[in-house]
């Protein structure tokens, strides 16, 4: 296609510099123009001229990726309180079928975060698992990785990867007698991105 | 753009047809299909007609994903013998970092998986778990959900999702001596689509 191949090693260009280029009439430039401009391929900017905007694959993807909110594809959390036993929580794992609980306080709001591995690591142990409470083994506010409802999955998905965890909270700040708590609204892990991924393959 | 709503009310139509109900002359419509042929837009088929073939981004995106091999994304498995105690099972799980281990073989063969979530449930209980191999609680073949280096990432994101497991082992079936052995090459697990979904929404 000469007129992209044109506009992109000379942009920003002119369509009377683009029709003296190819040695045609501006009239006969016009159609192609405003075809590639609605096909997105090229950008019309007034009085300035005309830009490559074709996107690759690559990028409308990525664009498309990132646009999905956690809103959308967020899961229920299973809560629990931090004078659960060990022994509780590991039963409420299984009976839930999840793999992370978080731990809240008595006005519901996220005070930490239980992982399969953490009662893993306790319950191979010889400690008393009845006895002691989740508090004890918990990841603990302020050290969690939380993400809102207006972040995107992709945000999700990379502070997942970056941190290393197995899922994060999705949590609605609230200032409370001047001080900031976080309710527990959702959750998003590696199942629900996993889920996402095989809807997005499904198309 | 009046030349796609036509193709898109009337596929499989002609360039004779269409310039006729544009009322123009196809050498006017012959720049304008190109262009539009070439930007992918519409699709010519010889001595059939043109079809409307602007692929939104959703369908791009899913045969994007379908088109990624387990071979591109494939992670190093951890495997562990079966006679391994369900305790030395754990300490591996804790210090190679991984949620799953491959039970094999004196030869290598696949013959089991073990998760997080197994080992979870015998190390609450009050067996001896010095004591016990995995074997005894390993999920075993043929029970086991695989997938081979020529599935798509798709493929094993959707096994993963229907089977409601963590990780899946990546087997290459070998014969010997008239029986199908899988030998165990690479892993895909739930970490592994989530960074690949990172991946893709980086761009």
């Amino acid at each position: 296609m000469m007129i992209v191949d044109i506009v992109k090693k000379h942009e920003p260009i002119t369509s009377e510099e683009i029709a003296a280029k190819l040695n045609i009439t501006r009239a006969a430039l016009r159609p192609d123009l405003s075809i590639l401009t609605m096909a997105g391929i090229l950008e019309a900017r007034p009085r300035v001229g005309y830009f490559y905007a074709g996107k690759n694959t690559k990028s409308l993807l990525a664009e498309k990726i990132r646009s999905i909110k956690v809103s959308d594809i967020k899961a229920v959390p299973v809560v629990i309180k931090e004078e659960t036993s060990v022994y509780d929580a590991i039963v409420t794992l299984f009976l839930e079928d999840v793999g992370t609980l978080f731990v809240v306080q008595e006005d519901g709001s996220l005070c930490g975060v239980v992982s399969r591995k953490d009662l893993l690591k306790i319950a191979m142990g010889n400690a008393d698992i009845r006895q002691i409470p989740v508090s004890v083994i918990m990841t603990r506010m302020p050290n969690l990785v939380t993400v809102t409802m207006e972040e995107s999955a992709f945000d999700a998905a990379r502070k997942i990867v970056e941190h290393q965890v197995d899922a994060l909270p999705v949590v609605k700040p609230e200032e409370f007698e001047g001080k900031v708590k976080y309710k527990v609204v959702g959750k998003v892990t590696k199942t629900t991105i996993t889920r996402l991924f095989v809807e997005l393959g499904r198309g």
